[in-house]
């Protein structure tokens, strides 16, 4: 499948969109300026990666669920460019949780670069995140100018719900982080909300705005939920066996934050040496390679990987369902591998 | 004045609407409910004052804002009924930007109850917030089943407006902690966003979904921008000078937590005895009665109640300006007079 990840029609259309994404994101979040705004509008420019040491390319993330609303619409023979506030919006609701996510998680650095809350203090990056929220809902508003009120209602709303079921997720994993008990079974409700909504939404809305039938949509959305689902198990297996370099951030880091992710639970669900070490108390940093290969042998890597792997072939089952058409279809197939490829 | 405040109209037309607004805002916080989700259910049921050790009239505050949506609405010769869903929506924002700000500022009490982070943990409270923040999104919405999607898109951008306000005069309360070099003129800017804002939404809404004309929503508009400057600087009153007992916490709070209020701001422009003590550090307990009076002696309590009386003049011209009519009409001046005059 690797051939895929370098054909065309993906850098071609990113090279078309990612510049109009920025522009709609640049937009959204200048509705923040206002006399004595200065640093609240810095502090958001700082975090969507476009000021500040570290600015580029590096801090702003790849833009992958406006993408994926952006190539969605299109795929479902839509105008990509009357799509850009639901895309530009997905993106402001996924940066406003990093804010709060890395505050309710004590993380210090975010895609190598200090946090907000390390930078300005928790309680100016909690109302930080609250303003790129609000920024998020006015930016969905803005489709009333491209379509029509009906689809403008029906957008909004599946941002709500989706908004509303990223806290229930965050609310288990922060819950889980105190708990004892947990087996695999209670990994995916959290990652359902935490990772799956989002995606599920962009793709959606992508459909919703290309005015794609109601079959479709469901396609499209199912797709972007096992997207999400498979992308989450992955970014847990390079949460535990990734290359530091690729995450940004120590690749024993999970471990060490006691991060319930698949294969730690999966790990736990054995009831073996690592389950016994887990269950004795925090992992040091020095201990994480160890506790990584005991995990591996106990073959939680193989079993994460394999879930990995039936997601994947699942949401491409659901895009295939889905009928993309064009380059664009092919553009959000390749999207796809590309995001479930990315340790290799 | 006094005697309006036991007339009949208010109180009547109160009690058909309060349990209305309840019922409207258990059923909106019940959209939480989900397997796994009985916690953030009753963490928001807790602090709307449904729940929990306390939980009753005195927890749930009056439901003020609500109030004046629907006051507003059957003044305007709508139909308060069909605001229900953006009299809802606008207290659940305000009990949003509770939460946050009770981490924010780290106050451990509200309406005399352990804040939600105190009993919670930060970050599940923070968490929370943003629950109620989508749930206040998610019932604006509803808006579409009484009302037109062009009018629910524009209810909705008022929300969405407000928030974003809201989020600058937090941005601007949070800074001016730790600014030494403040004048009174930086008053305005901050309680603008952090109060009146909200009740400027409030009157505007109750307008916008009894269809008034544009002149009238503006005179509205105008109204509950005055009224909540108003609000805010009795309540800045309250906090220095105020009977601790009417509000819940030490009436010298303000002074001991640094707030920048109206009086302190007033008081360091004096560049006294009052404003040398301020700039010495924190202010102990023990010193606050002894403080207020010096800053009575400056003048610093004459000035904010001439200007409380100011605005409240200044907002019951622009309510009589709306023409609002016949029993909510009274009502609503005689809400407005009773916010403004709660230390009596």
């Amino acid at each position: 499948m690797s051939d895929k990840a370098i054909r065309m029609p993906l850098q071609s259309l990113i090279q078309s969109m990612l510049p109009a994404v920025e522009d709609e994101l640049r937009r959204a979040v200048a509705d923040v300026k206002a006399p004595g705004m200065d640093m609240l509008h810095h502090m958001l420019a700082y975090h969507m990666g476009w000021e500040g040491e570290g600015a580029g390319p590096s801090a702003t993330g790849k833009r992958i669920r406006p993408l994926l609303v952006l190539l969605t619409c299109a795929a479902a023979t839509g105008e990509w460019e009357r799509a850009l506030p639901a895309a530009a919006a997905v993106e402001l609701v996924h940066n406003f949780s990093l804010i709060h996510d890395d505050i309710e998680d004590n993380s210090p650095l975010r895609r190598g670069r200090p946090t907000l809350w390390k930078l300005w203090g928790i309680p100016q990056a909690i109302n930080a995140g609250d303003a790129l929220f609000s920024l998020a809902h006015l930016e969905a508003l803005r489709l009333a100018d491209t379509l029509s009120v009906e689809t403008t209602i029906m957008a909004t709303r599946i941002i709500q719900q989706t908004c509303l079921h990223l806290t229930q997720g965050q609310h288990l994993d922060i819950a889980y982080e105190t708990r004892r008990d947990l087996t695999a079974n209670d990994y995916w409700p959290m990652i359902g909300g935490k990772t799956a909504a989002l995606l599920a939404a962009c793709t959606d809305l992508g459909a919703l705005t290309a005015n794609a039938d109601r079959a479709a949509r469901e396609n499209y959305r199912e797709f972007g939920r096992l997207l999400g689902l498979a992308f989450q198990v992955q970014d847990d297996l390079l949460g535990i066996w990734g290359d530091a370099a690729l995450t940004g951030k120590s690749s024993e880091s999970d471990l060490v934050a006691g991060k319930k992710s698949l294969p730690v639970l999966y790990g736990l669900d054995q009831r073996g040496p690592f389950a016994a070490r887990w269950a004795a108390g925090s992992i040091q940093p020095e201990e994480a390679i160890t506790l990584a290969r005991q995990l591996e042998a106990e073959g939680a890597r193989a079993a994460a990987q394999a879930t990995a792997d039936n997601l994947t072939t699942q949401a491409l089952q659901a895009l295939d369902d889905a009928q993309p058409q064009g380059e664009s279809g092919e553009a959000l197939r390749e999207l796809a591998l590309k995001l479930l490829q990315r340790q290799t």
